[in-house]
Formats: C-alpha cells, sequence, structure tokens
C-alpha cells in the first residue's frame, strides 16, 4: 500500500482538520525516519493511520477495549487515551495491516510507554512537532527531535506531563514509564560520551 | 513507649538537624492527628522514627532491600528513595515495633502510594510541611493541610513531581500513583458535593 492509497483509507474515518494534521505527521515521521534510518514504508503507514480511531463512538471504543483485553485502566482514564490502542486493534481489521512494529506504533501514539523501538517513538514525536502544533516549548522539541530521537522524546514527554500536572488531569502510568526511561536512556548515553 | 522515650532511641541515629526536623514533623503529625480524628499514639511512633534509617551506610541498605525482597527498582531509583522502605524494616527489628499501619507510615513516607492510609497521609504531609520547610508553595499546601487531608497530600505529590521533573530526576512510580489516586479521590469528593 502507498502513501496515496493509505490516505485514501484514512480521510473517511477524519474530520478534514484531523486529516490535514495525518498529512502533516506523515510528513514529518518520514522526515525522521531518514534522519534516523528507519523503515519509510513502515514509518508513513504507522503516520497515516495513527488517529484511525479518534472519531470512533466512545461506546464502541469501550467494548474493544474490554473484548480485546486492552489494560483495562484504560477506561478510568480520560477516552483521549482510547483512541491509540483501538486504532491498532481497528487497522488490523478493519484495513488489514498485521505489521506488529506499524501497530504498536499506532498503539502508543498518545500515551508513550517504557522501551519504546525506533518506529514507535518517530510516530510519538513526529505527533508532538508537526507543523500544525502550537504547545509551549514544542520548538525546543523541534530542535532536539533533529539532534536525538530520545532527546526529543523525552523534552516531549516531560512538556506533555509538566501540562497535565498544570490541569490537574490524571496521567496515564505508561507516560510516566516513558519519562523515567528516556531519562535514563538520555543519561546513560551522556555518561558514555564523559567517559569515551 | 512514649514520644520521649521514643526520641531518645532515634536521637542517636541522626545528625542534630534531622533530630530537629524528626521533632518538628512529630509536632505537626499529632496536630493533623487530632484534626482528622488519627490515633495520636501511633502517629507520633511513626514520625518519631520515619527518618530512622536516614544515615545508614548505602551498602547496608542495598543488602535490606534485597534480603527483605523490597521491590528491586528501588536500587534502580535516587538512594535517597531507600530510608522509608529500609527504616520500616529496621524499625522493626532494633526497635520492636511491630504495628504495620505504623511502619508502612515510615515505609511509604518519602514517596506515597496508590490508597494511603490516613495514617500513612498524615506522616507524609507533615514530612513535607513541618515549619522548618521552604518549598516552593508550601505555604498553600499547609493552609489546605487544614482544610483538607487528601488536597494537602495531592498538592505536596504534585510539588514534588513538578520539582523532580524542573530537575530532570526520575520519578519513582509509587509517586505517579500517588498523584493519580489523590486526585481522583478528590474529584470524586467535589462531584459529591456539587450532587448533595
Amino acid at each position: 500500500m502507498n502513501r496515496e492509497e493509505a490516505l485514501n483509507l484514512v480521510e473517511p474515518h477524519l474530520k478534514k482538520t484531523r486529516f490535514e494534521h495525518t498529512k502533516r505527521v506523515t510528513d514529518t515521521a518520514v522526515d525522521l525516519a531518514k534522519l534516523y534510518n528507519e523503515d519509510v514504508g513502515k514509518v508513513e503507514l504507522a503516520a497515516v493511520f495513527h488517529d484511525y480511531a479518534k472519531y470512533r463512538d466512545l461506546e464502541e471504543m469501550r467494548r474493544w477495549i474490554i473484548s480485546e483485553s486492552l489494560p483495562k485502566d484504560l477506561l478510568t482514564f480520560h477516552h483521549e487515551l482510547w483512541h491509540g490502542p483501538v486504532g491498532a486493534i481497528l487497522v488490523k481489521k478493519e484495513i488489514g495491516i498485521n505489521d506488529q512494529m506499524i501497530l504498536n506504533a499506532i498503539k502508543y501514539h498518545t500515551t508513550g510507554k517504557k522501551d519504546m523501538t525506533k518506529l514507535e517513538k518517530i510516530v510519538y514525536l513526529a505527533d508532538y512537532i508537526e507543523p500544525g502544533r502550537d504547545f509551549p516549548g514544542v520548538d525546543k522539541v523541534r530542535e532536539q527531535a533533529e539532534v536525538d530521537l530520545d532527546m526529543g522524546c523525552f523534552m516531549a514527554t516531560k512538556n506533555t506531563i509538566q501540562f497535565l500536572l498544570s490541569k490537574n488531569q490524571p496521567i496515564y502510568p505508561d507516560t510516566f514509564h516513558a519519562y523515567n526511561d528516556l531519562l535514563m536512556t538520555i543519561k546513560n548515553k551522556w555518561r558514555e560520551e564523559m567517559n569515551g
């Protein structure tokens, strides 16, 4: 499936502004894939379909979370967190993508997680820094994204947690684990550089 | 064991400034116990002994964490987090306190956790707000501590996480879980009040 075919499949599932976001995420993700030597075809598919379930009915998503044995604690967190894991399931069932690497990049694109793969990191970060985003501090994340993929992901995760704290919102455990894990990765890298 | 006997037992294990801190935490915790109808005797013992292991040798603490099957992930986090769980073990073995409620208040006083008991919350919060503390925002936490124990603990936890983020420090999972749990407790309370 090429990019155009994929975009044609996803378009009917998204509002117009969300479709435009999806195209920008895809462009950004492909740039990151080239920069960090990841498979462009996989990155492209994961990015095109990352928001596939964004506008699904909440009750339908709730049923998928239960019937597919997704983590039950999702249901106690905001439904904004559901479209990633549910999207991964629906992209497999309805679009026929079976590559688990791609499906996981869709699954974890909102929360992040511990031990993200390069593909997961690229989609997670592209979703955060695509040119339409205007979060406080996003320009610094964009700069770091071109220097170090882990640092870019770390800054995006830290900003997200800080934003949620400032709004007195709950923080999904995978996001905390992503923060701690990326921090340890970066510190280990610095340590190696200082000792090298 | 009364307060004076307890303080005499803990004093040799602490630096002078830490012993003064311990007495202030005990006073603060006793005030909170009276305000929120908790057992003053238990609160007093937990507060007096909360920092019992603060100056133990790091290698000794590491051995206790392993031999007593404390969570292994403690070892990958800063040793500042070790003296609570190790303290609970040593206060049992060396002082002979067997009350698990008291021991748990010692164990979790630094990190907090999900589903804290009233006793645990009081020691956790007293350690944060005792009059010698000068964290940014501590006065607001002190005010709330007199109004609502959960709100006081929530604000202390949120401040702690924000501080650690600002310093690019890892955050122990129990602290995240405390934040989410206290937030849900507060939100449920507000919802009930609005519906009441």
